[in-house]
């Protein structure tokens, strides 16, 4: 039987986003939920069940409707186990999350990490669409990425393709998180640009006692704050650094930028862009694309139905 | 009908390596010869149906039983047009080779370039055997790579995917040849081992008036020349950050690792392999083999030959 919908389930450290979703990307219902992950998976696993009946019951479906579930996790997957690994977030080990979801929901369930559904979800419906090999990157606290190869997620050996957070930039830089020393993540991520902004004490335009972000480095750049321009102009020449890196192996099509920085806009992508031009080779640069992201935090459960859907394109006869 | 055999051709910029070989990859035939880039494409194809014809003689098959020609080409290639864009040390620009070998050996040709086809030898026959993500890396004059997912090269947008010569590896590093800094060949090719030695005043052991290179730097560290030992640990570390930055992004099961200096074995592996365990993100690292490569010369030759097999195993109904 043909089946009219699929749950798409983005899992955060502190939200659970839940859509129901046609083959289009339609989004026919929502329901966003806080994640308590102190409850435990089983706990969770119910949660969703219940959510879902009644986000299903709101919208006049029932379950018999749903063909598949596609979920995010911020975690280290074993994808062919279906199995969290670790959520460091979540404080979960070892969770077999795809039998515990799929016992309770009784709809065929596949997972992802968080970064490549948001990748598969900018590539379906969002600044990705119609490319063949896209890199999606995020800047955020740290640098996250996924890429997508003709349409799919691709993970590499043990899901960690895309994980371009941790390659070096800075062989002499600080010591990042991880140990190793200056990592992409400490020299690109809005955090980084943030803490380069507080490093040369600018102030926040929102008033004095409130922490500095990215986003209010923008806000003073744009108002004629020379320093804040050259904090941003040394964090673009760090990102294209590393952009130049991934695309010099993978030779994308398109590199989406995601993130809350992304709203600066053409302050951000302009200079950006032609930095890449200034350090990429002459070819990758001439066969990509540098774009802003479209789907915001809805990518990551966009994608999660993606997923969804293809798993059940492959299951058809 | 079904075809016994398939043509792998190698071109070089010095030798053209030719194969007749079956899907199992046995090679039946061999012949080489100089490559004569000078007297243009047009000869060249020629040259290429009275060498097969004769190699067809000598081992008693007709070209009736060849089913395609699959050729590696030194060269940027429009693989959708069967262009060659450019071939730097050929001195060859905008040449239609598909059409122009199609017309005079009368089998469908398929091309790739060099390094793309070397390293799916590798996976097809040697050190890269059952990957599923294999990054194949040949240390020469530069540094040479290719990308084999799930058996099939990975080219990405314009054919350079894998072409990690010039990711940007010491910020701060020397200007290359491209107009870059800090490039990885720079810092980690042969000719970049050689050229530290050279610059520490190394002598050659095959004698003083020989140039010093990258294998004779490693001969001078076997037999204990603890300055030839630094030089080959500096460039290991710049290697192994090399392999990180590709390896955080691509995440593969194999690194194979080609090229003269892999003779050295153990001395160059075993030092990589721990320089890497340190820089790389621990499930990176854990799900990723780095092996020497094992076809040596004939890689990219049986490469050729994979691509044409693949080309039938696609075209058949």
């Amino acid at each position: 039987m043909l089946k009219k919908l699929v749950l798409g389930i983005d899992v955060g450290g502190t939200n659970v986003k839940t859509a129901l979703v046609n083959q289009f990307g339609d989004v026919l219902q929502r329901l966003n939920w806080p994640m308590e992950a102190m409850n435990g998976p089983e706990k969770f696993a119910l949660e969703v069940h219940d959510k879902v009946s009644e986000m299903l019951q709101e919208a006049e479906f029932q379950w018999s409707d749903i063909g598949a579930a596609g979920v995010g996790l911020p975690a280290f997957l074993d994808i062919r186990e279906g199995k969290i690994e670790q959520a460091v977030n979540l404080h979960w080990t070892n969770v077999p999350i795809v039998t515990l979801l799929a016992d309770c929901l009784q709809v065929p369930v596949v997972i992802d990490n968080d970064a490549n559904l948001a990748a598969l979800g900018e590539v379906w419906l969002g600044a990705g669409k119609q490319s063949h090999s896209a890199l999606c990157v995020t800047l955020g606290t740290g640098i996250g990425g996924g890429i997508v190869i003709d349409g799919h997620v691709y993970r590499g050996a043990a899901t960690m393709a895309g994980e371009i957070g941790h390659i070096p930039i800075k062989w002499d830089g600080e010591i990042c998180n991880c140990g190793h020393r200056g990592c992409f993540e400490t020299l690109a991520s809005a955090t980084a640009l943030a803490k380069a902004g507080q490093r040369v004490n600018l102030v926040s335009p929102r008033g004095v006692n409130q922490e500095l972000t990215a986003e209010d480095v923008f806000t003073l750049a744009r108002e004629g704050h020379v320093v804040a321009s050259q904090v941003i102009q040394e964090m673009i020449y760090w990102l294209a650094l590393g952009l130049t890196s991934v695309a010099n192996t993978l030779n994308p099509d398109v590199i989406v930028i995601g993130g809350g920085v992304v709203l600066a806009g053409d302050a951000l992508l302009v200079p950006l862009r032609k930095s890449f031009e200034e350090l990429a080779l002459p070819r990758v640069v001439r066969s990509c694309e540098i774009r802003a992201a479209q789907l915001g935090e809805k990518a990551g459960m966009l994608g999660a139905a993606r997923l969804a859907w293809q798993y059940i394109d492959m299951n058809m006869d």
